[in-house]
């Protein structure tokens, strides 16, 4: 993939910084996206116009020279690091080693991620780098705005995660109700058992997740309790998949609340609401129009309601107590933030559309899509009805 | 779990640092070890003789006060953050905040971990927080030492692992050799289907995973390959599972090397090496033996047989190019190592034994247990047979 980096080139002028320096496994996403390259150690990235790799010992070498975007790639023992073990010991041998690299390529002064490692960081100061951290997260924010080719990786990692949807709604459709609990062929049917389904069916197309949220009752009033233990009839239940593509690395986002049985006044009533929300946020979303403004126009339509919203009330425990929305990416949480913080938007930022409200005293609800801003106003990435009680 | 941070103590005497500052989300192993709590952004923890974490926002307090091991749960709201964004902005009033928590708490020297984020270091610096990288990584250190309880959580993803292991080698017993392809029922045996196979076994079991490794051929010469494609016959075929307990995040890790139908010579001598080294290795494990020491021992057998090494020669590509293993927790690769600068070996840490031989020519041989140091020696955690030929 061909990576459009003007915006570093641009920022990297404005701080008068040779060069922009990752310091991470591959897991972090900056240094996935930045090298092309995948690896569970942590190696430098160098980008000076054109991108450098560095790592400690040989082991990926290879590799990386066949797999990475890299023009060039290098190894500690390339810039003298063995010669210097003897003398000043690992730590600092590592340091002088990097800001040789460094060297080699005229950079003294370096911009970096604002979570670049403190001790790195430190190291090549003494060896008189100037080393910056980036207050405005400009890899991330180019990382927002998506080729074509990365909008399809992420409408592939979302059909996986339509899949699962209908496969957890599959078996709460099949769910019996047997007073309090429900029950999936004679067996009290939990969160965990749907986690399960939902996350088999997720392997099976190609996608990995660290977790899933299917909560109910008092776990849902938690926008972040993953649920755990049976799940309950007339109560909904908070379904909120994220999973990731193994082989690109994307993410997709979607989150669907259900009801097996009748919900009662109270719970119809903030499904109804949220849905409005949903629509009204989704109308709001085109270029131009910034994340702050479709956050808004959710807080206005449940403090229209009276309930209470973050927006009214920094404190708020229940209510709409979170953002509207975030980008996703190669992280499940990225650039742009659709929230009170949210800049404006730009054709290619894949974003999450999700209201939702808590209580306790309720539980939770919350309708999340998945969208890509385009020239004109958005496209919806998620195909799934919207829809409370299971049929 | 009751945590012994004694070591930590005399860090920070040592140090003359008043506290050890954490700021990650919960996916750091620091960060989940030291404040009991997961979350998915970036939190504080503080930990100066007892332990206090400070959110940014309220989403997580509730839940945190509820479920993390601190002292004390607090929030940016409460140290004034909002009455600074208008004079200083996000990111300053961010570090004042941060200042203001730590000066609550007495702490005018605070030690953070090497990868420590740069931006918050330099932020609190300019508010006259000294920050100290703690080049020795000392919660780390302490992390390497398992209490009876985290080594039940290690034993019971190994157990997991076992079962996946059994799953992919049963698929291997069943299939059969058409030309220079594995079939199974009709189809074509894949990386990719065995790698499935382990998956649906360890998310039945509890388990997550990021990765698996089944890597035949040339794919096998690199220890870092995940492997694709079809798997051949009469060739080695290296199995790595390292799956994390999604209950505790403890991880499991063990690696096999199968071969379906007749192995050639050089392939069985490399393996009757590497299995040699593996349980020569085994017999030096013991405290006060050093990983260094255990890491010799597999150099020394494969050297003997005029192998290349590492230790032989640090630019080798082929033959026995990683460390013979690593601490495992709530990190898959960890303090200790055991590898040339392996320090001494102490009764609780969790380490993999792991020599190997790679070459693209032959392709690569791995054997791989798990064993706890005990009072006298090692115990085993894995119980899986050694052996090259599936029957």
């Amino acid at each position: 993939m061909e990576l459009d980096l003007s915006k570093l080139d641009a920022r990297l002028d404005d701080l008068d910084a040779d060069g922009y320096l990752v310091d991470a496994d591959s897991t972090d996403a900056d240094q996935y996206y930045l090298s092309g390259f995948d690896a569970p150690d942590p190696f430098l990235t160098l980008y000076d116009g054109s991108t450098h790799l560095l790592f400690v010992r040989s082991l990926e070498f290879g590799r990386a020279k066949r797999e990475s975007r890299a023009e060039t790639v290098e190894r500690f023992t390339d810039y003298g690091y063995d010669d210097r073990l003897d003398e000043y010991g690992r730590q600092e041998a590592a340091h002088r080693t990097r800001a040789a690299f460094l060297d080699a390529y005229d950079v003294d002064t370096v911009a970096v991620p604002p979570r670049f490692p403190l001790q790195t960081a430190d190291g090549l100061r003494e060896q008189g780098i100037d080393v910056l951290a980036d207050g405005q997260d400009t890899l991330a924010a180019v990382r927002a705005s998506k080729t074509d080719e990365e909008i399809s990786h992420v409408r592939a990692a979302q059909e996986a995660n339509e899949a699962a949807m209908a496969a957890a709604e599959e078996l709460l459709g099949r769910a019996e109700i047997d007073g309090n609990r429900l029950r999936l062929d004679g067996e009290v049917l939990t969160s965990e058992r749907l986690k399960e389904e939902i996350e088999v069916t997720l392997l099976r197309r190609g996608c990995a997740l660290d977790e899933t949220i299917v909560a109910c009752g008092s776990d849902a009033a938690d926008p972040h309790d993953r649920g755990s233990g049976p799940l309950a009839p007339d109560e909904p239940i908070i379904v909120d998949i994220f999973p990731q593509d193994k082989a690109t690395k994307y993410h997709g986002d979607m989150t669907r609340t259900f009801c097996v049985g009748e919900p009662d006044e109270q719970v119809r009533e903030w499904y109804d609401l949220t849905e409005r929300a949903y629509r009204a946020a989704l109308d709001a979303v085109e270029p131009g129009a910034t994340g702050a403004d479709v956050h808004d126009v959710v807080c206005d339509v449940y403090e229209d309601a009276d309930l209470p919203t973050l927006r009214d009330d920094p404190g708020a425990e229940t209510g709409f107590i979170h953002s509207t929305g975030h980008g996703v990416g190669l992280d499940v949480h990225e650039l742009p933030s659709v929230g009170p913080d949210g800049g404006e938007l730009e054709p290619g930022h894949v974003i999450t559309i999700e209201p939702g409200l808590y209580d306790p005293e309720v539980g939770g609800v919350r309708i999340e899509d998945l969208v890509v801003v385009t020239d004109d106003g958005y496209e919806n990435l998620t195909d799934y009805p919207v829809s409370l009680v299971v049929e």
